[in-house]
């Protein structure tokens, strides 16, 4: 079996054990909308990032199974709280949860999802169980301080790139370094290997944050499921956007402001704002941000003592690096 | 020391306790309205009876602290969240979260402290700690399940006794029998006096869910801190009007379907209501089932094998006996 294939037969055993969870739950109107968005799909890349990081280590499906089933509940709890937060409409092509229910129902299947996250992770057999419940407890609080950071943000006329870099290594970057520090627990890493797998994550979530603030202007609305320049009409600062409030001169700066929170983006708006990136170096810093991560991500891999199949992990940052922009 | 004196020694230790655990924590804008109803009052019933079950089962004060922490942290997290699902502006004589800062603060707020309870959970040393883990999070989905019926009674028209009965003892029971049940296994119960602490949380929660109910008619704002017949202005189903739509004769029903939900009560109005609760029973049906379980409260207190001063545990059945109605 390719790796392609590996991966398709590992997102159905995730898909169908995610569905399991919900079978003869009732009532149906909390059980329901928390099962929505796992039903709409979804890469399933924190799972399978487990999985290959457990593997890694030494360990093997079984071990981490449920651990990955947990942390895709963990991760569709924030998907469903954030949207309320953000007022998004939409999610995975299908209406956010409090879209097609309402706040009080979607608060209450954002709860009952990290419940059932905790219920599901506590059904892993390992003597390991309470660094892997700390590493999973203490991800998510740094998680809320993320989000909490990114409304500050929002809040701030010039935020500075450091400032954006801790939101995003707390907001995103966290959650995938928490993904490869469990898989390696339960894959019986030594301590070591522990910390290069966290130090994988980290640079992993790091990459895919700012390629999504990226493949928000660059690409098309094909590819991210949104308008583009989505951020700018919601004004929602990215690391393109902060990089240009900071480098950008008087005139850019102006120009940009004007196009900022503006609900209809013309072609030939999006052009010019294209070129704003380019020519204040923001693009290209994102860039160089993403490719260094992605290949310390690389050089880790093949620093790893435990691992004998690097083929897996080596995969992950191969989708990363193909992501269109 | 008498028990009064011990419990306000208790009391203080666990708001230390609680204020602890926000020292030199950042950000602000996560941390505040976390705190914000802790730092608001609060009787701390929930870990009072951690401590007191788990030194009724034979255990100390420093083996369940940390659980009896996080079980009131938890609580505090289902008021933050039922507060925005249900609309109430105030509690504990205070703003609610989302009124003091708006909905996206509160539902992270709420985020944040189930979050910490789990932190502060994870720092109980216990070989016993897994069960205390599956209790807690088992509860806690009940919780959510409960919340979830109570959403689905309000759009009923005459909801059963028996379906509020379910929904009280999973909305307001569960939390109350899973102090009793952690403080069980903390404290070193065996399966026979773990199963007799659980149906004596079980017991209380009920009987001091449907006191709130009854109070929230015959007892006046200086107790309840909410308008005489609250429930009945927000057209909130209690035992009460449950039994009422069940029990009352079609004169009664018209008429008090006519208060169902009107935004003033006269004085009168409420007295001609009291007088339709106690001609239908629904009042002394009330007051029976709480007599009952707090009677049988009692009895198990004096059946546990482990226990040798029975006194905290009594002291809390006799609070709630206490309870002006």
């Amino acid at each position: 079996m390719n790796i392609e294939e590996r991966v398709s037969v590992l997102r159905n055993r995730i898909n169908k054990g995610l569905t399991e969870l919900f079978e003869e739950k009732s009532p149906e109107s909390l059980y329901a909308p928390m099962k929505h968005l796992l039903d709409a799909g979804g890469k399933r890349l924190r799972p399978l990032l487990v999985i290959f990081t457990c593997e890694a280590a030494g360990g093997t499906v079984e071990k981490c199974f449920n651990a990955s089933l947990a942390i895709e509940l963990m991760h569709t709890f924030t998907l469903v709280h954030d949207d309320i937060m953000d007022n998004d409409d939409t999610r995975r092509g299908t209406p956010s949860v409090h879209k097609k229910w309402d706040i009080p129902t979607a608060i209450l299947a954002g709860d009952g999802l990290v419940t059932l996250a905790y219920q599901v992770l506590l059904n892993t057999e390992s003597s390991r169980i309470n660094e892997v419940l700390k590493s999973f407890t203490n991800g998510l609080l740094i998680l809320c301080e993320g989000q909490a950071l990114d409304k500050d943000l929002e809040n701030r006329e010039k935020p500075s790139l450091d400032s954006y870099m801790e939101m995003i290594s707390k907001k995103t970057g966290k959650l995938i370094e928490v993904c490869c520090d469990i898989g390696a627990i339960l894959g019986g890493a030594d301590n070591n290997d522990r910390v290069l797998l966290k130090e994988f994550g980290s640079r992993i979530g790091r990459a895919f944050q700012i390629q999504d603030d990226v493949l928000d202007i660059f690409s098309g609305e094909k590819i991210t499921g949104k308008p583009v320049a989505s951020d700018i009409i919601q004004k929602k600062n990215t690391y393109l956007t902060v990089h240009l409030w900071n480098r950008g001169n008087e005139e850019i700066i102006k120009r940009f402001t004007s196009f900022w929170g503006r609900q209809q983006l013309a072609q030939s708006d999006i052009d010019e704002i294209r070129r704003f990136f380019r020519e204040t170096g923001s693009l290209e810093s994102a860039k160089e941000i993403i490719n260094n991560d992605l290949d310390y991500a690389v050089k880790i891999i093949q620093s790893l003592k435990c691992s004998v199949d690097k083929t897996s992990l080596k995969y992950i940052v191969d989708i990363l690096k193909d992501r269109s922009y």
